[in-house]
């Protein structure tokens, strides 16, 4: 037996007592190491059971952002084996719909099949977790279990989105949102050479944390200004690239203003809506707005190999580590918004 | 002395007998053959001037779509000619500035050099024009003067569009709003490959003229249940792309709901607003909104090159053709709705 | 017991007595219906072993484009079940790599695991096919068995290269070799909008076939003037995508010469060399050429449902059809190269 | 009268007497400040006139490389006037023909008024220098006339290549050719985000230059195992970019096989040959090669906006300056090969 985080959808985290699974074909059972709180575990699962359908919480252990190491391999694994550290891409999708055969297991089409990670079968808030083989992204050794749990949804859905639009040192960046999203953005942002990151948040420890990190070169409060302010940052003219990692109307509206001529905007945050005037927001400018849903395991990959290049460390947004029999006190803290990524970490990986 | 027509506001049209204008260094004589009407010269202008700055009318000749032949050359013109038939891109930009140079006089950035012909520098309306050199559009001897007319604005705002968003025999198209920007994606798209062609529109007029040319392969009127509607002539799965052209609330949601995984909006259709829902309508299924404004000179240049080549005229969207001294009733007739699209022609082109 | 084909790499076919497979976890059992020979087979097998490595013939059953329909499954199947008609991907991939990640088998990179149908695992010159549920793609009622084999190998490869430079009504065409990867190739072009076809091939049959066909608009004869002559066709401009099917040197610096100002280029021929002079070839005319391989498994899929609502039949290029016991005379005829494609059927695809 | 350098064709420069010329309609009429000398000018001029067409040098005042200052402004000019910093593009073209309306006026089509200027029309190794206003590029007052000198040819030519294959943090880039050409692909491909540069050279002194000035993370000698050395440089894969400025048909064949599967190519270096076999150079790898020729006057223009934001000045690979009365010397100099670039300097920039 062994201990799994469950959210009843009251506010609190209930650990019980579950087997530890063994891998059939095609599966692996990982030893965890790190399993970090998404907004959407917040928002959707733990304060009360929201979603439905693909977003409905189905009482399995918690955590769609695992990463871990192999201790056992089921039969008709091909490249995976016991001792490899991975991340688990978030959602486990049939494998062979079309979607997932582009390498989008976020978009399985499969009812039966499509399963999220710590939403529909169980996730990474338990000593051991059973993952598919598709479903692994190598994690080398340069990297933290931590950054690999960063990368299994928020970096990697960041990467996806920066790839869609483009970002290089022909670009000025704008971020409308710096929770952990946002952060990732303007982390990766740097990495790929944006010449110079804005940040708006309506939080004001965030915007600090922003500007103490390094991380953006300007982090503004958000207010009916924003538009002028961006301009003001940039000659005149705005930002070559706008990204949206807000999930509010005015912000969203406010990425899409404060972008150039021919410029391009991504909306990743999600919910909500957004409201614009199309022929000054963006027909007069020819503009460009894309809508990017997490990501590919094939550009995961892609995302870890970079990050070994860029001596990029996800971990490092993270601000608090708990362990497991304390996950009670991890999603209290990430509720309080008090706080950068949180994490649940095992063995060595909570020293850190 | 030439007649011209002038547009008071009152929803009337005033024959004036003005100079025939004298070509300067790098301009031309036009004797004018064709001059259609465009919706935006009733809106902001013929039934009261409400445009500013770009769109504000400065009580010249009228007439932005016009084509002709050149019948003086002032010194320094280096491409065209007396005897060269020609279309007059609508906007004269100063030349020099960096949209200018890209092509896209229509977003001139020079305050005292961008006028559009018919809004800040005499129109096609009256027998002769005076137009730059840098503004025309050769016109073959395979198309006729109503055919560059209709190049001159709408055709080539259209054709820059599609060119964004990309359409080919891959793709089913739909098109919101069947006037003449409407018809004439119907028609660029059919020679572009499109491999399925719908419309929707309020008009039953408008719906019926887009069956019996056959221009759309499905013609719907506008309802609550467009999206079902489109979602069902298209097996279930939306259009790849489609075109906004009717500037309605509504109808931009419409386009942007009935479009299927991964596939790409453009909104052509000028004013209003819009409102949607980022998370099913593009996040989760990966859609692009392009915003889109008229085109560059080079680009209509090659759609002249590609008419002639699919033998495609555009004059057959033209319903009514008048002579400059019954411009009144071509004005009127184009405010009353009741009509395709209307023309004032002179010479042989009246008689078409 | 089942007969199978194989070649032992003396321009003869041997038929022996094999046993019907067992589908295991992911598996599947084909009745095979129809198996197209490709030239590569010819080329690298039937006359002579050739191949290394992914190349490499390992005695197996003969036919890497096999179509037909699932007679039992193995456990763990998803998608696909007893009865679905489909077609095989003709790589079989470990499924696991970045490669095989993105859908892209062809270029699996586990030297283990990756293993093409009738080149290292048997393949579809047999009654039965064992096949991994992942490389498989469905083939709806509208398509013939004759039509998925062709869409196995040279029909997928094509319609890759054709979404790299991209075809619609604003491009004519030119396609270098006119075997069955031209002639596909011209067949896609048509319906993607292309507006003009033109084909050039050595063989005076072939040059017939595609004329006979209707499939090219022009078909001209291999020669030093080719330049010159597609020019000619195309208002001394040049073609604006050109395919080269070929993998002929000449022919290369042709497709590449005889393209326009800003063109595009595709190599899908395989073997042999390039050489041309990059200044005036593609440096002063910005040209852009892109190497192309197979396809992807989904893009597989796209085109299936493109080719339904095209009602397009690539099975028309199919010249010969023969039953298994008479495979022989069907390596031998496609080895002459006096015929279209050749086909090994079963059951009522024989009839047709 | 004034003094200007005209290049007789026998490995020397003659200085002559010439009149001031008078700016007539959109002219303007610069004191020279800087210009620089391009490899091109040595290798068809200098030495012996080899040019033809295009490249014939028709006995004109040298230098395609100009920048100075406005004095005095002929009627018609729109934007700039006396007193503004400025850039010459090096060609003009008629400006009215579908190539010069792209901005692209290095490929103008008109025979008539296609003139680049140091070739077919007065250029800017003379004291003053006559200018279309179209031609010009504004040069903001943080960059020096040195500076602006580089970007109307190398720095223009590098940045387009640049966009077309797309460099940021995501690729490792390699730079076939260390001349001023290469050097400045190392500059702007750092500034745009390169997570590494390697250089590749025949020439030690180069070599030596490229590490010296930091521009290049590696720099190794041209030789047989370069595409060996290059992917042990980048864990065994290969770079993702790959730019030739060489010209030499070795090193393009290393440019093409040292890139990674998906990887771009873009072809810069003029002249010569290049041969390779498409099936493992680029159709196994999905590689793609990009031809791309000087720039547009609107992409010039942003670049200006680029160094400015960058603060990276071109001017620093010019290693020698020398007065006009020295040209000479300078060309001598450049023609020997043993500097960077070589500028003959007027008034303040001499002294810099």
């Amino acid at each position: 037996m062994m201990q799994g985080a469950f959210l009843p959808g009251n506010s609190t985290v209930e650990l019980r007592d579950v087997p530890v699974p063994e891998p059939g074909h095609g599966e692996v059972l990982l030893k965890m190491k790190a399993s970090t709180i998404c907004g959407s575990d917040i928002r959707c699962i733990y304060h009360q059971h929201l979603g439905k359908g693909p977003e409905g919480y189905q009482g399995v252990v918690a955590g769609h952002e695992p990463s871990g190491q192999i201790v056992k391999a089921g039969p008709g694994c091909r490249r995976f084996g016991v001792g490899d550290r991975v991340i688990v891409y978030h959602i486990s999708g049939c494998g062979v719909c079309n979607d997932c055969r582009r390498g989008y297991m976020i978009s399985c089409t499969s009812e039966k099949y499509r399963r999220a990670y710590g939403w529909q079968r169980d996730g990474g808030m338990a000593e051991y977790l059973l993952a598919e083989e598709k479903d692994l992204i190598y994690l080398p050794g340069q990297l933290s279990y931590a950054d690999g749990a960063q990368v299994a949804c928020g970096f990697g859905t960041v990467y996806e989105g920066l790839q869609k639009i483009g970002i290089s040192g022909d670009h000025a960046v704008l971020i409308t949102g710096l929770g952990p999203l946002g952060l990732a953005t303007a982390a990766l942002s740097r990495k790929l050479g944006a010449r110079r990151i804005i940040g708006i948040d309506i939080v004001p420890e965030r915007i600090r944390l922003a500007r103490d990190l390094g991380i953006c070169d300007e982090a503004i409060a958000s207010g009916p200004d924003n538009v002028t302010e961006v301009r003001a940052l940039t000659g005149g003219v705005g930002v070559e690239r706008a990204v949206d990692c807000s999930a509010n109307d005015a912000a969203r509206a406010t990425a899409i203003r404060a972008t150039r001529k021919w410029g391009k905007i991504v909306f990743l945050g999600e919910g909500g809506r957004v409201e614009f005037n199309p022929s000054p927001d963006i027909i007069h400018d020819q503009k460009t707005i894309y809508g990017s849903w997490v990501t590919s395991t094939w550009l995961m990959e892609e995302l870890v190999e970079r990050l070994v290049a860029w001596n990029l460390h996800p971990q490092e947004l993270i601000t608090h580590r708990f362990a497991l029999d304390t996950a009670s006190d991890a999603y209290e803290l990430m509720a309080s918004g008090k706080c950068g990524k949180v994490a649940v970490c095992f063995d060595d990986e909570l020293k850190q």
